[in-house]
């Protein structure tokens, strides 16, 4: 069901500042910001390795860090960083069928936080697993956007 | 300096219960479990996608889940277990000199867990670097064995 891993999704309380590091010390490129409201972030998304396709599906498809700085502090990121501080919020790997994986997630009994495909950074399709059956870890699943 | 996301680490309690969860709902392919007295745990590594050549750096390399049970309660992952229960506990990035890497690192001045390379999973080189300077991510830098 899972091809490889998208990205990291790192709550950081200084977008700027966590993009600089990035790049600067580890030469991720920035690929993209954006403000997502629904999820109450601004995000930066940067690229590991070659950049070929971005946002395509197919094997030579970059992996990301995920940048998360929470809008306000009454978001799920906001309270992450309240309770925990910065650090690993969740990893999305990518998927070839999110209905598809979401169907067979729900059959199995796996607790889903979005039981339908919402928007995602760089134009994917994604939902939310709950970490609750996943040993705690916030997982997503990623159908990018066709190149 | 990056290359792609080589796996991520979760904790768990229960090795064996968390192996059956990735393979069983996820249809991850276990391809290793071994112990690791150096770092405190018994572990495995779980492949996504088609696995084509294990522990090899390449572009076909897969990703990894690398689950994480601690082998007593004074060890670091057991610490982690305690401190915040079961989650996600590290990343690692595929590089391709680790050496090269962990010198550019420091002349940076980021703080580095291992100064040198040690044994890691799979064959691999592996170094952990602090999670201070990384936004509370502990990150761990691997150079796959040659396939």
């Amino acid at each position: 069901m899972l091809t490889r891993i998208d990205h990291v999704g790192i709550a950081v309380t200084d977008l700027d500042a966590a993009i600089e590091r990035y790049t600067a010390t580890f030469g991720l490129r920035l690929v993209a910001t954006e403000t997502n409201a629904d999820q109450g972030v601004r995000e930066a998304m940067l690229a590991l390795g070659e950049v070929t396709s971005i946002g395509a599906d197919d094997a030579a498809a970059p992996s990301y860090v995920q940048l998360l700085e929470p809008l306000a502090s009454d978001t799920p990121v906001g309270r992450f960083l309240a309770r925990r501080g910065e650090g690993l919020h969740h990893v999305g790997y990518a998927v070839t069928d999110i209905n598809a994986a979401l169907e067979s997630l729900a059959a199995q009994g796996v607790q889903l936080i979005d039981a339908q495909p919402r928007h995602g950074s760089l134009g994917a399709s994604i939902a939310f697993v709950h970490p609750r059956d996943l040993f705690g870890v916030l997982t997503e699943l990623v159908q990018a956007a066709r190149g």
